[in-house]
């Protein structure tokens, strides 16, 4: 039977005076940062048993067990904050098992759950950064996990693993350090934007844009613009969640309270009511600009440009002693089968050993953090060595 | 060859004050309205060869030919307002032959081309409606429609034709004056609103009400919520147009003057600006009042509650006596495939002579706009009488 992690606390990395001010792929300077970040387990004296888990666009570094705070947020750290997000697939005898492995699980730089991030205080003004913070690229983010795992003194990574964004995250560290990974685990996940969610990430750029609290992203000091995030929300949402278990959900979820929400318009069905609880939900627990920064680095990730490659296949050319298990989700409307198709065909071609399994959920994308049943016998054979390399 | 329209006048049929106030489905009253509308080609004198074609979400009583003005009118009438939307469809020797058919095509009840709306001056307050104009349903819409058509002396409609949510007013229409019309013609649509619908429309009614400028509608004397009904309208716009044309017409339309079109964020691919563009365009020729007011429509649609039905088929069963042809575009994502097969199925069932033709092509939803190559065969036979009745 697995066991469970327990209460967790956050730990802090501060990059060290010396090594700043950090200058970022878009040429924007950062003075500094700190990450927030946990780990389970423990880290063999080999060095030589660390996962990196690479969190989704809004999720947290406390993937597993129960935190009750973190100290000095400009957000609510919500009772679905406290939660592990990633709880059903680490602990002892779990999937990514902290009795074998030491994992690791950082906040984004940018992010609003205790890394350096735009609500963050700029020490060159000793304000919040607010609009003043420099854009993020997905690079930078692993650039910034990089450090922190060297400071933890390991050469080289047993396994990064990550869903949705966080699958380019470990596309992104995996073929630009490709000797600090073994085994790379992108779940639901792809090599670069598409199309379409190039458009939904712009719908959601222009819902917080509008809103007239953004002011630029200089808001910390009146109100939020916490209408235009709750639409962001709601138009990413629905890219997450299949629409069956949406109706689902939704049938459980009708309420009365929702006669004045707007100034005109009355909800009257209870999938409206469901996408506006969800969008008001979050609000309280995540910050516009964090969410701006992070959907500008996802609107612009390419594994390619970043690796500076020409190809796919000349991009994971250095990653022959890797190992690779790709998940897909056949209901994905987020990031279709097809993107992991690409991506498969990529390491083939390169002559990467990758393993593609397919998993059937009615859940859609976020099946990966709802259903470990689907994901665990894989992961743990990965994880134990098993591939077809 | 197929001849052409030429240039055209909008007329305007006001309800006589003595059957004023209308009560509309919801309850609520209007003490009036006037409908702009358009007709092409002429009455027979049995008055049997009329066809009435309904315009779709964002359309006008000006189907074909060349328009120059409409009069009074609160947004622009833009050289896209003035080309006739369905001009490819009507006129003499094509699809909607004007030769034989006398075609009315009339601006909805709430619309901003000269039908009563929400910019329309409301006698008993002598100011715009604004916030204060009713909802209107489908139905209502529909029933106005037919009160013009009485007006004109028509007994009996020989068509209705309309796309997308046009096609949901000749269900409407078809179902609940059974008498009026004997060959129906619904291309793109369904028999009610689709979860995936209600979720598109709810984060475009998100989007109006969020803009500050919107202010419950009574917005006539100020600033008009352009930013909140351009992000609408980007948000409908994609599940129009096929991605494929999206990225073509993009990849020929990159700007270099979006740069300063946001506070933070940056515009950096042609198909943002695309996107932006799309949405800048609109707000110039559409009124946000009336497009809240169809999208509500549009929202709480269902035919069989509209027809007061128990089943599909007992609403289809007045029907018998005429005659269906449903189209349904293979690469549709606004109205799917699925929705066509419903109805389809219900009118099977209910013994009512249909026909459903699938066309394929790669333009998405608005291919019943662009393509009437791969409509009008069919269109020809079936207002000729063809069917399989």
């Amino acid at each position: 039977m697995p066991g469970e992690i327990g209460n967790t606390q956050p730990q802090f990395f501060t990059l060290p005076e010396s090594e700043g001010p950090v200058v970022l792929r878009s040429g924007q300077r950062l003075p500094g940062y700190t990450l927030a970040y946990e780990t389970y387990g423990e880290l063999s004296p080999a060095k030589d048993n660390a996962v990196l888990v690479f969190h989704a666009l809004t999720g947290t570094q406390h993937a597993a067990g129960h935190c009750e705070e973190v100290p000095g947020l400009s957000v609510e750290w919500t009772p679905e904050c406290q939660a592990g997000w990633w709880d059903a697939f680490v602990g002892p005898g779990k999937a990514i098992d902290t009795a074998k492995y030491f994992v690791i699980c950082v906040n984004y730089l940018g992010g609003c759950y205790g890394s350096t991030g735009p609500s963050s205080i700029n020490p060159e003004t000793s304000m919040p950064y607010g609009g003043q913070f420099p854009k993020v690229s997905v690079a930078d983010i692993v650039d910034s996990q990089v450090r922190l795992v060297r400071e933890l003194g390991i050469d080289c990574l047993h396994a990064v693993i990550g869903g949705s964004l966080g699958g380019m995250m470990c596309i992104s560290l995996a073929t630009r350090y490709p000797d600090l990974v073994k085994t790379v685990i992108p779940i639901a996940s792809g090599l670069a934007t598409s199309p379409l969610q190039r458009l939904h990430n712009f719908e959601q750029i222009y819902a917080i844009e509008g809103d007239a609290n953004f002011k630029g992203g200089d808001y910390y000091d009146g109100e939020r613009p916490l209408h235009g995030l709750a639409l962001a929300r709601m138009i990413s949402h629905k890219t997450f969640i299949s629409l069956e278990t949406m109706e689902d959900r939704a049938t459980r979820e009708i309420r009365q309270s929702d006669d004045d929400v707007f100034s005109w318009y009355k909800i009257n069905r209870p999938l409206e009511s469901y996408m506006h609880h969800k969008g008001k939900a979050f609000v309280r627990r995540f910050d516009a600009n964090t969410y701006l920064r992070v959907i500008d680095a996802w609107q612009r990730f390419d594994a390619m440009e970043e690796a500076g490659a020409e190809s796919p296949s000349a991009m994971f050319a250095p990653c022959q002693h890797q190992n690779y298990l790709i998940f897909t989700i056949d209901s994905d409307v987020c990031f279709y089968p097809g993107h992991q198709s690409d991506l498969d065909a990529a390491l083939r071609e390169a002559n990467v050993p990758a393993m593609r399994i397919t998993v059937h959920s009615a859940k859609g994308h976020d099946s990966f953090l709802l259903e470990p049943e689907l994901f665990t016998p894989h992961l743990v054979y990965a994880l134990n060595g098993g591939g077809v390399g």
